[in-house]
């Protein structure tokens, strides 16, 4: 699975493969893919680099890269205590009479209440980036819009390639005025934040609005056919997130989260805006179905949405409430049901590519031998 | 694109493309693909078989089917006049007042009033088929649900293979469990009555539900990279409907329709129930919009939403009132910018799977010399 981009990379295949665990980030680029750490959840820049010198010792070499959430909007000058007063009370109710009703303990003095607002702020995403650059990663990837003018020059000056998620034709132009490298076009069976679109018919958008830009095509990928479509699509590679989340490295926070994740289907998911605000594919639970029933108040627009859920969820996640706990996974949950090795998943992606190809080109009336020299 | 269900079924290609033109289905089939007759709008036995005779002589001995629409729940022994009983007041004033509003003239007198519930009950579906087997059909459809089960054994009689479309794996599976010969797994990006689960993620779901019986792919397919997309995914086929809505053989009532279909791009369609009743993609419009406003009175279920808005619907494609012309299409509506005929645009598939096949061995650094023999 070579193609320029991935050729320009250094990576041996293709496939990119974005999480928030260095353990599996590394286990992807040293399985001959691309890993991409998500950073943020690092609200501490010296946590960010302690992860990164483990990174750098566990890649051999290979190269690996970094996703921040970096909003092109400044919000400049606003703190979290002012943004947290615009929360209305209401609301606020709302979640503690979820809470009660289904009996969620409180943290225990002095928990982290996990996830924060200030890890989406841009602030934030600077100082994640003052660590970054002082090591080789090859990629800066922005999961929320272009990232600002001085930053994608930075990145440019380290010799780092710029990628930016785009749900629409319309998102991706808008990344290739400012200058972005390579565009990920996220569709609508992904997990986490997603447009309408579906990856069958965004990724040929996507490819034709920013011609000549490499494109990955992300979004109901999973198994090595979904691979083979991706790239026949006209992706350069494509980039998977959902499925390193039941690997034997992923870190999750709670075995029962794991255990609905293998259990889950196709229809288990749902596009909710109850994590953020913004409308996210996560697992569909008693929590979502709350916060998007029309007899409730509704949810709240980012930042305020993530702000107002921020310690409920960590709550959640912490004494493990079955019913409401949840995460952002994309449609292809349904075929993730075994936990198994990085090195395992990324064979049977590697294998299934293989067999797609041979039976395409069956149907194709070719012979597809491997190895060969183009005709 | 030969498949062992296009040689079962006598095909060049396995491309199934869904029209309610004989025109344009003849078209398809001569074209080398395997053209499906859309039967709902045939009331009337005699107009059927006026047009199955146009279709045998145009189809130079080539094979075609019908797709028909018979719910797997008999509503045996209700008049249409008993279900019109059924409608609320407060809906039919809406509908009325929306009319009004765009200032929608009436019908002419003796007008006909187009599109109405009766082509979608099961004792019209039967007088079609009682005309349709008396034809060299090879494939009969339905679009809703599985076929009752002597409709499926006169099938099987009469050597027709029977078809039925999917939206998700436990649908496909009751489809298998009720005899149906080909799975057609419809994506949330289709034109038409969809679910929520895309193209990407339901191909490969539904192939692994019914194995071992032949799975088309539908949705989001409009070029030859998504077809070889779609077959990558473990396809047998693809099923294509929208594409064929801007060729010059189509007979759309409306030629501010084809214009607005031309100019659409892929963000322009909704998911909504005002057509039918039941979620189906169509263009957006301004009584799309009116009908999905939670201020309005919401959608009917069906079949009570499309008696509703049957007559209205005829007056606005009548009168070709812009704001809210519209018809079911799928996200492939931002690649339909250009009226060619039908013969073209299966060139432009065949050309665009080519060069798919091409890019995609030589990703896989594979020689895909053609016509050779698998390896």
């Amino acid at each position: 699975m070579q193609t320029e981009l991935s050729n320009t990379l250094g990576a041996e295949h293709a496939v990119f493969g974005f999480t928030p665990f260095p353990a599996v980030a590394a286990a992807i680029t040293r399985a001959g893919g691309f890993g991409v750490l998500g950073a943020v959840r690092y609200t501490a820049p010296d946590e960010l680099a302690r992860d990164l010198d483990w990174m750098q010792e566990h890649t051999d070499g290979l190269p690996y890269g970094l996703d921040v959430v970096m909003p092109a909007k400044k919000v400049a000058g606003v703190s979290e205590a002012e943004v947290e007063a615009m929360i209305p009370e209401g609301h606020r109710r709302f979640v503690a009479e979820l809470l009660e009703k289904h009996r969620v303990p409180a943290l225990a003095a002095g928990e982290a209440s996990g996830w924060r607002i200030t890890g989406w702020m841009e602030e934030v995403a600077r100082t994640q980036l003052d660590v970054a650059f002082d090591y080789p990663i090859k990629l800066l990837a922005n999961a929320l819009g272009s990232p600002p003018a001085d930053v994608i020059r930075r990145a440019h000056d380290h010799g780092v390639l710029v990628a930016a998620l785009a749900g629409s034709p319309r998102h991706a132009r808008h990344h290739k005025d400012a200058g972005i490298d390579i565009v990920v076009a996220q569709g609508y069976e992904a997990g986490g934040h997603t447009g309408e679109i579906a990856t069958m018919v965004l990724t040929p958008e996507v490819v034709a609005a920013v011609d000549p830009l490499p494109v990955l095509a992300a979004g109901g990928i999973g198994t090595g056919e979904q691979i083979a479509a991706g790239l026949a699509l006209g992706a350069q590679g494509v980039w998977l997130g959902s499925l390193w989340l039941t690997t034997e490295e992923a870190q999750l926070h709670s075995r029962r989260l794991t255990a609905k994740l293998l259990a889950a289907g196709p229809e288990d998911t749902v596009r909710s805006r109850a994590l953020t605000g913004k409308p996210a594919r996560q697992l569909r639970t008693e929590w979502t179905d709350a916060w998007d029933d029309p007899s409730g108040p509704g949810t709240l627009p980012m930042p305020l949405q993530g702000l107002l859920v921020a310690e409920a969820n960590s709550r959640i996640q912490r004494h493990e409430i079955e019913p409401l706990l949840g995460t952002p996974v994309g449609q292809i949950v349904g075929r993730m049901n075994s936990e198994r090795s990085v090195q395992a998943v990324f064979d049977e992606l590697t294998r299934g590519f293989e067999r797609a190809i041979d039976r395409i080109n069956r149907i194709a009336g070719r012979a597809g031998t491997r190895g060969g020299t183009a005709e």
